[in-house]
């Protein structure tokens, strides 16, 4: 019962009866383009951090279908085996561009673009975009978190909440590149090189006849890292003393680096008489951690009301992203290719708001010139050469059509070629570089665009060839059907 | 990059570091209790569905650490060589209890028991929280949305949304537990034999030169069960006319198996509209399958409202529980065992309502004498014998403390022992099997439990002998710290 070896079958049904219907409806190497993007940031932000891109690749490379997974399909009395065979040697011939992990991205901006056989890159829909979602998700909710830490260590502790194992694991990684700095997730610090971290749980404290003697049992076996959880009777009536006397003991016998973790009740109060009567006694360096159902607003009020406090343990909001558990990514039909030549898709809709952009496309991040200020940034069709001035439109099609004159620019392009067939064209740094970069990205964005509450809508543009094929597509379409 | 093999590494770090400290500071061979239970009923329901043993009992029978894995311990230089070798023959020796998958379960009610040496139940913590707190989660979503469709289908489409590849698939497991008839999830089908549903893609529509086109191509392949998305271009104009106009072909063929899909815009109207143009057309048996973001509130609406409906496919509010992500289930120490006796162990805290239930417990489900009318639950020693009338107190310690005399009921046990080292005890049903058992007992619940907006209470109750222990822990432990 485990989730596999590989995900080829982790993919919604339609997307193998349209694979077959491809096959069969067009020509096999009918080929197409498909971005995947988003429309709606979690918790009202701007942007999110992009995330996945690792695994959604592993994903791709490894993708097979083993024996079983085709005697599973043949069984369902729906495909012919011709469909089968294609199945039974599948291996990818798409290319693929995407942005880096770590870009901050935001609306309607592909960060996933695939260009391939329409049989091929229809059946990567569904786990491209589970793993894309979920990632992004964390690694979004991650850097709100972190951001509202105000520079203290964000430690993410949210295993057991995670919506089941891969959850935990992948989130873990996520929360990395949003700008924790450690997980308590073992098997996350094995797989990605995090650093892992944790005290103890009140089970260790009641195991024992008292607080105290567990807390020198505790301190006989880790002398040298001893941080208490002080909460499982009374914090600062026994906890805190109790701690002390510990860490007195242990400052006899030449050890130094100390600790106490809170996990309920007031924060701000008891972190503030906790940390006085450490320094009081003597331990002005022992380090408070708290992790009592942590989410960023409730880290900016603490820190505002002026709880002290060394470093967070945050599980649930962070893991799940609970308070807006969902990223709405979407993978769409931007075009088709017959005879080499690309022909423009969208999806028309009842709903304005999810009308899509046409075309193979790069989006481009833009600088006052000579700076790293960036501020805006434009969809463009991919072969177009960027001329230096734009009359460029917003991207937004719920916003009152804008032209802007942009000009005196520079343009980044964030998409590059990941994958071609099965030749990687990338290699992923180290998480932590990851991290980095992405810190970097932000650094270039304006602050009022970072802002957990309200923050200011980063203008995104599409460039005039781009709105008039959209538009020539809209109106083929109304004459057409 | 996969979860790999088995989840022994799936761990917060501090398991490992208390399970050495237990093995060092302790007999190795010292045992305890732990209960998972939870506090809070996601949704403001009244109960949860419980889910995930299953996997649970899976992962333990599996546990093992690879010479990898205790290469990466070690490289933490943390644990010694006596701890690793131990982790290296590791093995379950615990006993286990649980309540079967798809029972109704109540805040402080253990849902499972793990009884066995303390340095082994407690490396168990992380991974089975993250199992029974993910799987029942969705389950538990997944009866409120289903109750909500008032006996529609309800079909699980969230793959794409879902907080990674295993929520996906083991999400899927949890929403047909709860109530849901199909997954488009493929894997899921496969692994656990759940029948698998799913229409087509915008993507097959703009693939194709026209929607009549479209449509025309997938009667050709899939003419016995022909379901057409028409919300591409526009719904009632186009889609739906074009859909009547393929099924007359198809009809004129011998072919009776229609259906369309929306998936976008007022459904309400729209489904009503469209049902009158296939009524009219001769197409009174085509079914409207709709699945635009819906959620138990939005079907209760749309129904109330008339919306002609014959099936739902739910996603990313069903597979993430979208409303209510995280069930807190806890694993909490309930007693050590010191030469075979049982020395009962409580969290103390701060916060009154996070009192635990101290000691080897079983939870009864009450029932009046010779009917399947459930009215409460009681929670009770695993040794006591129930006396005929009982003088029971409630169980929430935030609630004003309040007798009540049982009588004239019978008591149906909730846990079985599901696992004796390495021994399974039970056999996992087919999971519609699992559906069906849970079905007959909610029909066991009193219906205002069940409600979806302000549930009744139903009440839990403890023993007085239960009650007497845990107020004689508390009064020990407040002299003792």
């Amino acid at each position: 019962m485990k989730v596999g070896d590989n995900l080829a079958l982790l993919t919604d049904l339609y997307e193998f009866t349209m694979s077959a219907g491809f096959q069969r409806a067009l020509d096999r190497e009918q080929r197409g383009v498909f971005d995947i993007f988003y429309r709606q940031v979690p918790d009202n932000g701007s942007f999110v951090i992009a995330a996945g891109l690792q695994q959604a690749l592993e994903e791709i490379q490894n993708m097979h279908f083993a024996k079983e997974d085709i005697a599973y399909l043949r069984s369902l009395n729906i495909f012919d085996e011709e469909f089968l065979t294609y199945l039974q040697n599948f291996k990818n011939t798409c290319d693929i561009w995407a942005v880096p992990e770590g870009t901050p991205i935001f609306p309607r901006e592909p960060l996933m673009t695939i260009r391939g056989p329409l049989m091929e890159a229809q059946l990567y829909e569904t786990f491209l975009l589970n793993i894309l979602n979920h990632q992004t998700l964390i690694a979004s909710k991650a850097r709100r978190i972190t951001a509202a830490a105000a520079g203290l260590p964000v430690m993410e502790f949210g295993a057991r909440r995670a919506q089941g194992p891969s959850s935990a694991l992948f989130g873990a990684r996520a929360a990395i590149i949003g700008g924790a700095v450690a997980t308590s997730n073992v098997l996350a610090g094995k797989k990605f090189d995090i650093p892992v971290s944790g005290t103890m749980a009140h089970s260790w404290i009641e195991a024992f006849d008292s607080e105290i003697d567990a807390f020198n049992a505790w301190a006989d076996i880790y002398p040298d890292n001893c941080s208490l959880l002080v909460d499982t009777y009374d914090i600062l009536n026994s906890g805190v003393p109790n701690a002390i006397k510990t860490f007195q003991r242990l400052k006899g016998e030449g050890h130094s680096s100390f600790g106490i973790r809170i996990d309920s009740g007031d924060i701000t109060s008891l972190s503030r008489q906790a940390r006085k009567m450490l320094d009081e006694a003597g331990f002005p360096d022992a380090k408070i951690t708290i992790s009592n159902s942590l989410n960023e607003e409730i880290i900016s009020s603490l820190l505002h009301q002026g709880a002290q406090i060394d470093a967070l343990g945050v599980g649930e909001e962070l893991i799940t992203s609970s308070s807006s558990p969902v990223l709405s990514g979407v993978y769409k039909l931007a075009a088709v290719e017959r005879d080499g030549e690309l022909i423009p898709k969208i999806k028309l809709s009842a709903s304005r708001g999810k009308l899509t952009l046409p075309g193979l496309k790069q989006v481009y991040r833009l600088y006052h010139k000579g700076t790293n200020e960036a501020f805006a940034d434009l969809i463009a069709l991919k072969d177009e050469r960027l001329p230096i001035v734009i009359h460029a439109v917003t991207a937004d099609p719920m916003a009152i059509k804008q032209n802007k004159l942009l000009n005196n620019f520079e343009a980044r392009p964030l998409q590059t070629e990941v994958m071609n067939g099965t030749k990687l064209l990338t290699s992923t740094p180290d998480v932590f570089a990851i991290q980095k970069f992405s810190k970097q990205q932000l650094a270039e964005l304006p602050e009022a665009t970072q802002r957990r509450l309200n923050p200011d809508e980063f203008p995104v543009y599409i460039t005039p060839q781009l709105y008039a094929l959209q538009q020539a597509v809209i109106s083929q379409y109304t004459e057409n059907y």
